[in-house]
């Protein structure tokens, strides 16, 4: 029987589990201890091999099967930070079934179990008792896409008792997931209450698109267009549509001083070449784990040969990448041209790979650059 | 090659598929003909059986094996819905690997594929090209609970330019999932916005509180607090932190006849029981496949002794199951309850099981019964 299974029978709700009753004993899995090991279980009696898929591993780790199915694996100790993980049982990758914790993207080879290594102090990520800002989910029509769109707007605390005009980020997820991933896996309104809180960064709207140019998830294959109609599709959305409505409908400045545009993996890339593309738009970029298209070397190119200088133009590039990422050689070379063209920017290289361990430090280390306190902004 | 890593390659950005190169030819699955029928296929060589179970099927139904290990079985044709799927692969549930829409809850033993069987018309939880409700996430501190914790709120279109006072409902969810699931699943949000653009409704703000007396999703175990410490801590959130916060934020009206409680499952156990034991609070009380408590039939025995005839507390106590639901039933003893203690109420015996086919539908059908239109608010 299952936890909630369990659970609904103590509180005296009729029982709805529609699967035959399992074991007595239920599996405790994951298990940490107060050492910050983990135990990981599954019972598959049938199976002849079960591995541990984790974001915390290098490569896959076999679990030992005991006399009654029950496979099992510790490891460990685990920093504090929120990690992914899935069992492989005889080459079929599938969530713990015991862990009520899941990490939804929609793209289903990265839907995983989810656990929370504790520590001892909150991290950035947690909710504190500090004042909130609101995410709000806005579906708009899209006259670009001739369709109806969702889009995530974070608004900081206080904004809608307010009266002033706030700056505004654009802030794009990653290949096959939606809107929703950066306050669902990023809890990007979590680390901004908390940095607001701290004093670190100016209160700022976030504007988070829906990253094709196609329908809202859940994504089907005929949704996804190709090359360049995705690539222009999503630029006039968010050009002629998204951002119209953000100014129509809430408090932003709309000068390009005080709109930033980033983004991770797919985003990041989109953040790069569409605000390399637009400096009259944008004056901040922020580049995480960049999927980089083509097109933000062309813009590169152009920039450094316009007859504008791009350093006058830009407030911040900033481009960030783990050594363990796929990815890292393509931005360490975005760098190096950059850098061969006296365009200033930032590079981070850091430790870590394609994960959102990595994403949200990268937010939280980048926002306040992104939302530099006022004084700052005016002082330029 | 998954879809989105080709994707990916399309559009130039560097592939960061962690998982070795699959197969060149993708997995068709699910596939959709124009009779509404729907072939499942799962690629698993090693396997020895593998089942489709689905909230379309009533019993598991056997895929085939071709020469390559290719699984494949074509089912339907299908009505106009949103279904869930699994495969089951000797014995271990997984999600379809080849298709991104994927049922989030926190309830791994519930994570399904999802598939959406087309209408010629729009169905009344599509998006229409209507004026848009805002969804919003929260955060509040509850005093009760001695923690930070997250509601969604649904304000109607218009609201955030309007000045007068709205009726609202207070919706909760089922066991194990959390405070987005009635807009994630149940697309709340868009069949109102359809309603009020129909004029069917009038427009009211739906609160969605997280129905645990612990903290907000992810859920560990020592999170779900059992029997007692539960009832009475989502209760005294509820009408100690939530409904406070919610006169303190927003412009709703403030007196029980403009306040309403629903639920699904465990949701709409806790509706009816804190409804019935509120009138002073609630005029309106909806249970949806209700998971009964004890406590509701003792509210139910202490209203028909009270001194105050229920009759005229109450304006709306509308109860709905389906017929191939394990919680019938209960519910149907509820409806005879009531009946038996004169009572006035709905009792909605339908078709369907413990499925968000039946919710979307009861919400649908109960929502102008719940907000009725001003003239017969007013004109009681």
């Amino acid at each position: 029987m299952s936890r909630f299974a369990c659970y609904a029978l103590l509180v005296g709700i009729a029982c709805f589990a529609q699967e035959p009753a399992a074991p007595p004993q239920p599996v405790r899995s994951p298990e940490l201890d107060s050492a910050g090991r983990v135990t990981f279980r599954l019972l598959a009696p049938k199976a002849s091999q079960v591995l541990l898929r984790a974001d915390f591993l290098k490569a896959r780790q076999p679990l030992s099967k005991d006399e009654k199915g029950l496979w099992s694996v510790t490891v460990g100790p685990l920093d504090p930070d929120i990690y992914t993980y899935e069992f492989v049982v005889d080459g079929v990758r599938t969530i713990d079934p015991n862990n009520p914790s899941v990490k939804y993207t929609s793209r289903p080879s990265e839907t995983s179990s989810q656990i929370e290594a504790p520590s001892r102090a909150p991290m950035f990520y947690d909710a504190r008792q500090t004042p909130h800002g609101i995410v709000q989910i806005r579906w708009y029509h899209s006259k670009s896409l001739e369709t109806e769109r969702r889009v995530h707007v974070y608004t900081p605390p206080g904004y809608e008792r307010g009266a002033g005009k706030y700056p505004v980020l654009y802030l794009l997820h990653g290949a096959g997931v939606d809107d929703s991933v950066w306050v669902g896996l990023g809890r990007m309104n979590l680390v901004l209450d908390n940095l607001i809180a701290e004093g670190k960064i100016a209160p700022a709207l976030v504007v988070m698109p829906y990253g094709y140019a196609a329908r809202p998830a859940p994504l089907s294959p005929s949704d996804v267009l190709s090359g360049d109609r995705q690539r222009a599709g999503f630029e006039r959305d968010l050009i002629n549509d998204v951002i119209p409505f953000i100014q129509a409908n809430y408090r932003v400045e709309t000068n390009r001083d005080d709109r930033a545009i980033a983004g991770l993996s797919m985003g990041g890339g989109q953040s790069l070449e569409i605000g390399l593309r637009h400096p009259e738009l944008f004056s901040r970029i922020a580049g995480f784990s960049s999927g980089l298209v083509r097109g933000v070397t062309e813009q590169i190119e152009q920039l450094a040969a316009g007859a504008k200088n791009p350093n006058e133009q830009y407030r911040l590039i900033w481009i960030g990448c783990g050594t363990e990422d796929r990815l890292y050689p393509a931005n360490q070379q975005l760098s190096e041209l950059l850098t061969k063209k006296g365009i200033k920017h930032t590079w981070r290289s850091t430790g870590g790979a394609h994960t959102w361990q990595v994403w949200r430090r990268y937010f939280h280390e980048s926002a306040p650059l992104l939302f530099p306190k006022t004084r700052e902004r005016a002082g330029r």
